[in-house]
This record gives C-alpha cells, sequence and structure tokens, in this order.
C-alpha cells in the first residue's frame, strides 16, 4: 500500500474563519476543509489509476503520470466548486482538470471505470478516516485528563447532586471517573467504526463496474488495499449504514463530551467554586479578578450541541433511491465534514478544559458542609435502627433534621438534643456518623476498577 | 436612518468552496460569510457610536470617527477568529482593533455600553435581514414560475397519483398552483417575521444597559432606528424566541421547496417523462442523449434537506442560561448561518427549476392513458346508477375493469360489453365518461382561486 | 356553525398511563387520544354530511341521521386500529363502521365526496385547535405568574450571571419579565397560527373534488364554516405548510418554557438557593428537609426537551409526493399528537412551578455580597475617572480588586486603601457607589415597559 | 440466573390504539407498553431482592415475599402513574404498593440500597432488549426475504437508475442484495448492541452505593447476573453514552428499512410497474384493478421517517448534570419507547413487504428497452474505439445516439447508419453491444458475494 498524501498545509480557501476559534477547535477542521476534500478525492483518482495499472489494464506509466498530478495544489478550488453545478458534483470537472495536467495518453485513462460517486463518497471515508485521528487524539487527552483527576481524587468527597439537590456524599473521584468512562465508550466505538466501517465505494455508473469487464473485483481490491479501506461485499453508492454508524458515533462522542462540559459549568458557578479552568491568558477579567469563566467548557458545550441535528439530517438522508440518490446523497457532504468538525471542536475544548482544570477540595468540602450533615440522616437512622426500632429511629433524626433546618442549628447538636438519640449514640458517635468520607460505600472500589478498566483499554489500542 | 454598508465585495475567506455550487447556491452565501458577519458587527458598533452620540453621550465627532473606521475591508478576520478562544467570542478582538484603528479619544467611546452578545445578536438580525433578500427574491420568483405553469396549465389533464399510483385525474395546473400556494405561505411567514421579529439587542453586560446610567432606553431607540430593526420591550439576550421564529420560517420554507422538488424529480423519471429541466448545458449527456438529470430539483431537495436538523439545533438551544447562556449562545452562530445558506440555495435551485421547466403536456395525457380509463371507473359508476341502482352499477362496472386488466382490452370496449351498462349508456356517452377532461371536478376554479390570491399577495408586498 | 362535539369524557385506550403524570401532564394528553381523534374523525364526517345537505346533495334527515351517528363513544378504538393496515389509515373502517351504525338510505351518502386524507386532515386541525386551548390557558398562566414575579421583584436585586458566573446586579423582576416575554411571544405565534392556518382540508380522491361536481367548493365552504376552521384557497393535502407553522409554533413554546424551567432549576441549587418550588406535598424529603427537589421545573424541562427532534420529523416530512404522499404523510399523525403533548406537559408544569414558586429576596442580596461589591468595579472606575483619568482610574481599582482577592479583604477597604482613590472619594461615596441597587441601570424601567405591553397583549387576547 | 417474567398477556391500558396497526406494527408495541415497562422495573426488584439475599444482606425468604409479588397485573398503572408527579417518578409509588404488596419484615427490604434511577434505567436496559428480540426478527425475516429476491433475480436485468433516470443496465438481483446488505449491517450492530452495551444501572442515591456498604460491588454482579444483562465498570446513571448507542443502532435499523421501502415504492409506481405488493387483501381497489397500493412499504417509509428525529432528541440529552439530572433523564423515557417502537414497525412492514413482492422480470426488461438501447452507447464507443480511436468512436456514437433520440429511431439503426460504424461492426455484433445482460460486470459476482457473507453471518447468529 503506497502512503496517500495527507494535507498538511494550511487550508486556504475555507481556512480559519471568524467563527473557528470557537467552533472549529482542534485539528479537524484543516483535515475536513475543501482543499483535504480535494486532496482526498484526487487520492481516489491516484489510487484508482495504479489499481488499474496492477490490473493490467493501463499501463504503469500512464498511473504514474496520473498519481504524479493528483496534488490538490495544482487545482482551484473555487473554480471547482463553481463548475460543479452544470452536473450536480465537483467530480466531473475536477476529471476534466485532472486530465488537462495529466495531458497525453494517460489522461484518457484518468477516473475510469468510476462515477462521480464512487470518488465522492471514497474520499469521504478518506476524509472521515483523517479527521478521526485529531479527534481521537483528542477524546484520549480528555479521558486521560479525566483519569487522571479520577486517580488524584479518588478520596476528595464531594456533595453528591440530585436535580441539583445536594443528595449524598460522592468523591470527585468518582464523578471524574465517569467522566473518563463516557469518553472511553465514545472512543471504542470510534475505533471500531474506523476499524470496520470505513471502506472503499467503487462502482461505476451504476454499481456493476461494468465498464472494467470481469476485472472489477480485483479492481475494487486493489483501490481498497493501497488506500488503507475496507474493501466491502458489494458498492454501497445507496447502502448508508456506514454513514448512519459514522454519524451514530459521532453523536455518542458528543454527547460523551457534553457531560463533562455540563458539570464543569456547574462546578464553577460562582457560588459553587469547587473547580476553575486554568488554562493561562483566558476567561479572566482584570477588573473582575473573582471571575473565571469557563470558557472551555462552553466551548465544548457549544460544539458538541450542534451535534444531534447534524446526525438526525444524515440518518434522515438513508434512504437513497435506486441506483444514486436525488437530494439525499448530495446531502451528506457538508453535513458529514460539520459534524466532524464540530465534533472535532467539541473535544478540543474538553481536552483543554480538564488538562488545566483546578480543583478545590477545600470548598468541596465546605460546600457539603452547608446542610450540615443532613445529607448523612439516613445513615443516622440506620445506625440508631437497632436499639430502638426502624420507625422510632427514622422519626427522631427526622425531628433533629427539622429542627435543625428550622432553628440554622448544628445537626449534630439537633441530633444530640434528642433524648432517644443520645440515649444511644455519644458526642463522637454522631460525629463519626455525620463524617462523610466514611460513607461513600463503593465509590473508591469503583474508581480503581474504573481506572484498571480505562488502562486495559488504552494498552490495546496504542 | 443612515444607510448601513451591506457587503458586496467577494466574500474572501470562507468564499465559494468546493461544494458551494451546488450547496450554497444563489445570493444568500455571500451574506452569511464571515465577512458578511464581521460587516454586520461593524455596522452594530457604528449605529451603536451614533446613537450613543445622538443621546449627547459622547461628541459626534467621535462617531463619525468611529463609523468611518467600520469597514470589514479593514480588518482580517482570520486574525479576529484566532483571537476570540480567549474570550469565547470574536468581538472582543474586533473592539480591540477597531478601537486601535479609530485611535485618540474616539477610540474610547468604542462598544460603550454594550457587551460582547450585544453586538453578536444585533448582527445576527442584520445578517438575516440581508440574506432574507434573495432568498425571498427565490422564493418568490419560484412562486411566480409556478403561478405561470399553473395559469398555461389550468386545463392540461395530469394523471393524479396517490401513494404513487394513478387515481383519478387531476390537471398539472392544479399541481403547480399547489406548489405556489406553499411557497406564498412560506414567504408570507418570512416576511412576517422579517417585519417584526428582527430586533435590536442592546442590554449590556447584564441586560440593564447599567453603564449608560438613565440613557440606556433612548440609546437602544436610535440604535434601532439606525439599523431599521425593531425595538425590542426587553432585552432578549437570554429570550430566544425571535431565533426560534426565524428558525421555524426558515424550515416551513425548506418544506415548501421541497415539495415541488420532489415533484419534478419524480416528473422527470425516464418512465414517466412528463416534465424536464431545460436550464441549457445542465444535466445532459452527451452519449446518454434520453437523459436530463434534474440537477436543479435535486440541488433543491439537497439544500433543503439539511434544513430540519438545524432547525432543531436552534430549537434545542434555546435555554438560555440566566443572563448569558454557557454554550446555547455559541451554538446558534454558525447553525444559523447554515440553515439561512442551505434554505437559500434550495430556493434558489428551485427557482431555476422551474423557470425552465419544460412541460409535455401530450405525455401526461398519454400516461394517464395508460390505465385506458380505469380512473374513471367511479364516474361510470355514477352516471350508471340512477338506471340500475347504486349497488349494480358498481358492480358491473367493476367486472368490466376487471376484464380490461386481465384481457388488457381497452375499458371502453369492456364497459360496452357488460348488458347492463351497453342497455344505458351509448358508446359516445362512454366515451364522453372516460374522457378525463371531463372529470375534473373544481380543479379549475381552485387554479382561478388560487392565482387570484397569489396576485393579490404579491400586490401588498411589492 | 353547529357546535362540534368534544371529547370530555375519559380517555378509555389510551388514557392515563405510567408516565402520563410527569410527561404528559395538563389538559392536552386527553385531547390528543386516540378517542379524541376518533371524535375529530367523525365531527368531519358530520360536518360534511351536513355540509352536503346545505348544498342540496343529500337530504338534510340524512345529514342528520350520519351526525347522530358520529359520537366516539359508538365505537371501538381498537377494532378499528386493527383493521387500519388494509388501507393503511384507520378512515376506511371508520366509514364502514359509521355507514353500518347509520343504516338505511343515509348510510350511502356517508364520507360522499371526500377521501380519507381529508377526514384525516381536517382532524389534525380539530385536535390541534382543541389542544391548543388548555396549552394556552397554561401558557398564559405562566406568563401571568412570571409577569407578578416581575412585578413583585421590580426592585429586588440579584446577581446578573453570565455563562454562570457573577458578571453584574440586575433584579429578579427583570429576569422574570424576560421568562415573562417569551413566554407571551410564543403565546402570540399559537394564538396567531391558531387563528390564521387551521383549515379545512377538502379536495376527494386527487384535490379536484371531481365527485361533488361544481358543488366542490360549496361544499367545502359550509364544511369549513361548519366546524370553524378557515377554509383554503386550495385543498393542502400534499402543501403542509400549515403543518410546518403548527410545529414551529410549538418548537418555540417548547423553548420559551425551557428557559425559565432552567433558570428556576438553577435558582434552586443547594447553593444558590435563592428560589425553591412550594407546591404543597411534592419534591420535598423528610429526611433531608433543605432539598426541595424542583419537580415541575424538571418536568417542564423534560417536556420542552422532546419538541426539537418531534418538530424536524415534522419538517422532514414535508415533500408530499404528488397528490398523496407514501410515507411522510403517516409519519405526521402520532409525531403531532406527541408533539402537542409534550409541549402542553411542559407549560402545565410550568404554570405550576412558577404560581408556586418561593422567592428569597434576602438569599439574592446575601448571594450579590459574595463577591464583596467586585462587580461594581466597573462603576467606581466610571466615578473616579474624570479627576484621575480614564486609564489611572482602570489601573486603581484593578489593583483595590486583585488586593480583595487575593486578601480576602471587603473591596470597600480595599478601594480606600488605594490612595489615589481615597483622595477623590470618600468612604460614604465607596459604599454608594458599592450598592447594587444604585447600579442597575434601566431594569426597571424595562420591566415596567415589559409589564404594560404583557398587559396589554392579554387585552387584546381575551 | 432465574428466568425474568416477560409480558405475554394483552398490553392492557396503552393496548393497541387508533394507529398502532399502522405505525406500531409487529410485536415491539406490547413490549414497550406501560404494562411491559412496568413488569421490567418489578423484574428489577425482584432481581434486587434476590441478589440482597444472595449477599447475606436479607433472607432468602424475604427476597422470595418479594419476588412473587413482583407481577405487573397486580398493580394498577394509571394509580402508579397519577402518583408520579409528587417525586417525578413513577418509582416511588410503585416501591410502595410493592412494599404494600409484600408486607411483613420483607416489606422493609423492597428497593433496599437502590434509588429510583437505578430501577428506572435497569428496567430500559430490559425493554431494549426485549423490543430487539421481535426488531431483529423482523429485520432478519426482511433481509433473507430480500436474500431469496437477490437469488431468484440474480440475472433480471434493470434498469439502472441515478437521479430516477435510466442509467446502465444493472439487475434486479443486485439491487436487491444492496437491500440485504444494509439490513444485515444494522441487524449486526443492533445484536453488538444487544450483547455489549446493555448493562445494569445500580448505584443508590448518588452512584456510590454506600447503603449497602463494602457490599455494592457484590449486588450489583448478582443483579446482572439475575437479568442477564452486562455488569458495568461504573454505575451510568449520568454516563448515557449506553442509550446513545441504542439509539444511533436504531436509527441505522430505520435508514436500511427506510431505502428498500423507497425503492418499492418507486418500483410500484404506475408507469414503472416492475413490482407490486402481493399480500392478500391489502391495498387494492375493486374499481380500479390496476391499482395496488404498496401499503406495506408506504408503513416501513412512514415508521422510519420518525426515528431520526427521535436519534436526535436522546442525543441532545446526554448531559446529565452531576448525579442525577434535571431534565435530560425524564426526556428519555417516552422517548425511547417510540424509537423502538416506529423502528420495530417499519421492520415488520418491510418484511411484509418483502416477502409478498411480486417481481415483474419481463416489465423490467421493456422498461430498459424504453430507451431503445442507448444505455449502452458508452459500451459501442468502446467497442468501437479500437479500430477508429477512442475520440472518433465517440463522436460517431454520440451522432447516433441523437438521431435516435431525436427521430424516435431504434439506436440500432441509427448506429447502422453511421458509415464509421458499419464499416466495423457487423448488425450482429451492434445487437450483441446493445444487449443489456452483456454488459452487467461484476454484478452477478457482487451478488453470490453478498450472499455468502449474509450466510455466514446467520450462522454465526443463530
Amino acid at each position: 500500500m503506497r502512503p496517500s498524501s495527507s494535507p498538511s498545509e494550511p487550508a486556504g480557501p475555507g481556512g480559519a474563519g471568524l467563527f473557528d476559534g470557537v467552533l472549529a477547535r482542534g485539528g479537524v477542521r484543516v483535515l475536513v476543509s475543501d482543499r483535504a476534500w480535494l486532496q482526498a478525492m484526487l487520492d481516489v483518482e491516484a489510487a484508482l489509476a495504479r489499481a488499474l495499472a496492477r490490473s493490467g489494464l493501463i499501463p504503469a506509466e500512464d498511473a504514474e503520470a496520473i498519481g504524479a498530478a493528483c496534488r490538490a495544489e495544482l487545482f482551484d478550488v473555487a473554480t471547482l466548486g463553481a463548475a460543479a453545478p452544470d452536473t450536480g458534483t465537483p467530480v466531473v470537472p475536477m476529471v476534466r482538470s485532472l486530465a488537462a495536467a495529466v495531458g497525453g495518453r494517460a489522461a484518457g485513462h484518468v477516473h475510469r471505470g468510476a462515477t462521480s460517486q464512487d470518488v465522492m463518497d471514497t474520499a469521504a471515508m478518506l476524509v472521515t478516516r483523517r479527521a478521526f485521528d485529531p479527534l481521537l487524539e483528542d477524546v484520549h487527552a480528555a479521558a486521560g485528563a479525566a483519569a487522571g483527576l479520577a486517580a488524584a481524587h479518588r478520596g476528595t468527597v464531594l456533595a453528591g447532586r440530585t436535580l441539583l439537590q445536594h443528595a449524598l456524599p460522592t468523591t470527585f473521584g468518582l464523578q471524574a471517573a465517569g467522566w473518563m468512562s463516557g469518553l472511553d465508550s465514545a472512543a471504542a466505538r470510534l475505533e471500531d467504526v474506523r476499524a470496520t466501517r470505513l471502506a472503499v465505494q467503487l462502482g461505476g455508473a451504476a454499481g456493476t463496474l461494468a465498464s472494467l469487464g470481469d476485472q472489477g473485483l480485483g479492481v475494487a481490491r486493489f483501490v481498497a488495499e493501497d488506500l488503507g479501506l475496507a474493501e466491502p461485499v458489494l458498492p454501497w453508492h445507496t447502502e448508508r449504514t456506514r454513514i448512519a454508524e459514522v454519524a451514530g458515533a459521532l453523536g455518542e462522542a458528543a454527547g460523551a463530551v457534553a457531560k463533562p462540559a455540563r458539570d464543569v459549568i456547574l462546578l464553577a458557578q460562582t457560588e459553587v467554586a469547587e473547580v476553575r479552568e486554568g488554562t493561562p491568558g483566558r476567561g479572566g477579567s482584570s477588573t473582575l479578578p473573582h471571575k473565571r469563566n469557563p470558557i472551555a467548557a462552553v466551548g465544548a458545550a457549544a460544539g458538541a450541541g450542534r451535534a444531534p441535528g447534524l446526525v438526525a439530517t444524515l440518518l434522515s438522508s438513508m434512504a437513497h433511491e435506486h441506483e444514486r440518490a436525488a437530494g439525499p446523497w448530495h446531502t451528506e457532504w457538508v453535513t458529514l465534514s460539520q459534524l466532524l468538525s464540530t465534533v472535532g471542536s467539541a473535544a478540543a475544548w474538553l481536552r483543554d478544559c480538564l488538562e488545566h482544570l483546578e480543583v478545590d477540595a477545600a470548598r468541596m468540602r465546605s460546600n457539603l458542609d452547608l446542610t450540615g450533615g443532613l445529607l448523612l440522616a439516613e445513615r443516622v437512622a440506620t445506625a440508631l435502627a437497632p436499639a430502638v426500632g426502624r420507625l422510632a429511629a427514622h422519626d427522631a433524626v427526622e425531628r433533629a433534621a427539622a429542627e435543625a433546618a428550622a432553628a440554622g442549628r448544628p445537626f449534630a447538636d439537633a441530633l444530640a438534643g434528642i433524648p432517644e438519640i443520645r440515649e444511644h449514640l455519644s458526642n463522637e458517635e454522631i460525629a463519626a456518623l455525620l463524617d462523610p468520607a466514611g460513607y461513600l460505600g463503593s465509590a473508591g472500589a469503583f474508581v480503581d476498577r474504573a481506572l484498571e478498566a480505562h488502562r486495559g483499554r488504552r494498552e490495546g489500542h496504542p
């Protein structure tokens, strides 16, 4: 397999724009640019020519001549785009320009056996695979940062919040482990799609490869090998489950990114202040030194928010008519690019956010104490039950809780003020029961298990 | 009100790309480009400066100095975009660059009283209004072309198709009138949104216009007058029903475009061949002269297909937190641009399609005859009923229909072969009953009424 | 116009289910039930019969006989549903059952001139109109509750939060006025759609009303008058902008509901505690007396969250082929019901939430003080600027802010500790500048103006 | 592992409704009914009790007593639903009713260690797994029917249609193989999700299983074993990638169903008439014997059309806040049910459609002949090129094509009338070149390969 050229140069037209810093952050943008698409299309033409030569259908030197001309910088994106409306795709003008650039006998072999959709669909797979690289790198790095937080804060107590209300103590390590776990799952799914579902499309005008005679299957296999894509059992020009799986995996990744972003935004609130983003020079305000806008988390949330609608568009476009769709296929092109770009951006922001997250464990603890131990009421009742009975224990603790809440009195004092409780529990016992660090159940075990799974996963996917 | 500058120059970065010819056709693309956004943002700053001057808060010459610098070509989009991540919006670097460009005392008055979201939101309204111009022009032109078809083919019989099966005769004029009616409704809704819901946003850092003291309302009114936007009762930085109505109207327009596009694609099928697109030099094939790809209709369908997902994204983003959203607001920016662009493209394609549509009335008639008059079976039964009773009439006609279908015999002959029918209906009467042109009910009246409404609507909206 | 029967009885099959209390709250559910649909379909048949009689096409007593049988309780929903697959709609079995119930001569006039889609589409409009009643009642009540909060808390200072960080002071009244304004806009749009876009569909098998001869338009008008629906210029069986506008208005309403729901959830957080839901017996916990789950706001958010996807489904289904769609039409039925139901539920929950909202103005003030006046830093700098120059003023205040933040010292003290400041501002002046109530800009004026608009709107729409 | 009861009885409230025959066809509906959800919730409680007993936390006889009461028919769905609003879920009233039904000491052990979300989430997994059974059966059967068509029509020539225009010949076997391949891919994905991603959720109030002390992990493992679900590394109450993968797989399945449904609708058109649905007693019309509505394909298309919006809703709801979401979680419940139901319905309709599809091979051939061999023009030019050169060959054939099209003359005659062609190709050679069956490229090989893959797949998944 020959290495396909990949676009490392500046994106040129379609390059960094006004909103790209915020909404198209990270390495994906340049890999879904018009230039990158054009290069991918040319890579397909070059691979096809080599496959034709390998099959003995065209001379090897013609394939080389074609391959040599398949460099995006030789073509003008705007010109090709402007000529696209005549046929409905940019492939026809691209092929015409390519043949002109190749010249001579070899020009007649350009695009042989293929149809426009073959080039676009296979290019879409190349673009997707290339875009997955930085996307996965960012998802993995974000998961790694979350793993670091989980390990570092395995024992950092945090108010567990349900419906945004304090419920029971948990640990920040367990919360971060959940972020990691979601990101790992999303990465695994992206990797699985990359490994199994990104395939060459080569079918010719109607999916039969008629103009290649009995050599069609061989040519298709050679193209697949050349580009490092799977060889499909059938041409899939109007069978779009591959696109659906790419879309679904990206939608999942967006959600896996959105969850920690949302949590960080909430934890960073002025009143909560348990975390803040620490990227130097960002999100601050000289006159409002208390303020540190969680820009990265906001960017991650914004990017993730664009994904579900784009996924729906791709899923809505799966009923491709007959041997080439009259609309749904064209709908896919930019939608796929935008979906890759926005999920890539979200992941890049989240990585930035988590890699620079400052955690205030003391504040986590003091916030937990806001309710003066009330979160442990159930635990006290459970401890008291053997002595006074389950119902009486519950009633006694409830009275103490009500009094503590009403009088703004420490819960420990209120508990000690109830005779049935004082009789059976010493002040020291009450204090121990009200220690949130003692009521964390399997939090630590969960974190350990999750970190082990995380490390195992990463070893398997170097 | 001073005229705001509008971007007529080439779009520069973010300009015509590889897919824009197909997926960003028409006049909208350039009006939602990065350059156009930047100009709109600068228009807001200029209008704000003039409003501050008009309110006596800054000297008139400073407002003029600011206004003079508010030209997009003085700024570099990529530089501004690259600086956006520090604050999460491109406004802060834009304001900084603008102040530098203004210089002197006036520099200190740039952006006074406003917050970033004020500039972005008001610019979004300007971009929307400007993009609505070519969009509405194309929707109106498409409706006009449909009106022309409806008038010209008021009496052209066509097989009415339900679930894509021939059902009863109708007219192509009535079908085209339906296209027109949908486009007119969509245009009316877009116009209504433009007239009533595109409003200035000016609230300052938290929506109170605190730094403008008691002059806030006056300044806001002056900005609104200057830009020709509505003055809202309240700042709407986190009240997004305006965005929802823009989105909804665009989604409706996409659907109104998709319907005729779908019909044209179906009518143009090789086996149906009742219409074909007639734009010279497009969609044809030299070796397949029978083939005329309905490129314009396909382009319209493709563009429309991208809209619903984008509408959903905007609707999903309406729960803006407190005084500025942490994610949903940023999600809106490019989504709105993409929605405007794709609906504009769809409308431009449909206009092209309908303005060049070639209609084959003879083929419509011959297709109708494919079923040999069977579509009129019900009519014959109705005519026969008074003589032989409803049930017997139905049975007799049903027998004839079955025989015609089974034997591939003309329905007229089969009818005449049934004694109960021949007894009461002459061959001439049968022929008249089987004439589809005689069984069109209110089709003509509907077309007349719809055309009248269309003309009335256009008079009201010059 | 005869009053159409409306379903007031229990919903029967399809009635209150396991999740309906949470996700189908309020009055809409019963009005979109299967029973309600069936009654609406029967109402159409009854109105059609009366219109045929009024047109002289059938005897008046036959219309009466038909009308008398058009009561949903005479039919079995499950039986009709089970027979629907043969023809793809429940209308055919319903018509058959209705004719059997009517009997005699009149049975032959049942459904005359209509096609299944006429009945379904007109019934959809009736269902929509009926469902809008409780929906609008709940939206108006929620807006009214928000108006009450806006008036009562016109001067209640609140930390304005951007990206969930304290930014500048605002008032809770202004925030509530924003909620009200969004709800009012959504209600106005729903009312507009109800008044102008809910129309009769009557076209017969192919949209020409062929079987009604030259009486088609008259019959359609009479049906419209009878049912209190608009008379459309054209049959709209495959022109779905009406459905799109219903969907868009519902999507907007969902967003208008989601915004205050989101704010309440955030304001009710344990650490913020500025509001809490006060519906007796809900959301509390005996052992966690500090906890009051914002169940109503959560229910509102959950219901609203289902809307955008359903709106997208309806918009995606607008390209109805030819004279009856092969799929998109069927897709609409339950999607419309579910959209009405979930938005109705969200509105009912929000009404409940806002009508029982307990506001803790003292806590709002103390939260505002968490940053010790830092939010007013800009104000102090502005006041100081005339004396020392803009730049020097900014620097001095910035130094004070940094010191206050670093040392945890009151901002007032830090300010007074800076010589340039102390020289020009007395302690009293500093204290006055740091009073948030004095830096609310146009907040009060905005609230007044919004309340006036709210009242004016309600007068127009009794 | 004990067998969990599964709901085989009638669905009761929420049962077959007016639209269910069309939009909730197949076996899924009853498995996502309220009754089925309730039974799944009870299955979770029973499994939890057994796991607690197995862990030694409660007596075995108490677990048995609880298990004995966990039968849905003992509870009233409407009553539970009506009580749900107080806490926001139906679990609390269900637990209360269950405890009452159990009575005695065992009542105190009901739901021990669990929180409401544990029960709902695990029940959702059970409901999903149970619903996947009939769904997969229908998808497999549809794929099997497509395989049968592919095998039977391996050599049946068909006009390959691009943008709905005749392009090149293909075979109906290849088209059907494409349907099969898409369905197989979707089934494989559903099976993969079922095998790897349906997991128990057990975390207690904040995800730590605090009230189970150090036995939490053991109890969770026992519950997983009991229910036959995966044991997750972490509680996933706010980590929703599992839901995303279920949603994505269902969205893919919907698209895989929509494609053949769309093709069948198009192939069944009156003018095309290459296939028709053959289910007895459905879709026909006595007076329109030519008409056979493709009801099953329409039903499949309608059901599939509802999926993308619902998928988007689930993906939009992935950012669950902290330890329990305030809205997004509740949004999932009915959305998941509706998605399962509509995809199940679509698959059931498609199975019906394909299992009864009547294929008219002669009509396929005669439609192909509509263009008189023009589809083979390219093939003639290729054959001629060696003799006269590529360009001259192309020109000559183009002239013949133009003439044939213009004069309505057979293409063979037109070709023979061009001197350069006649000189090199005999009439027999021309006729052979124009035989579509001779220009099918790899169509047969593709079908063979796809069928082999299909069979291999089915062997692996019995």
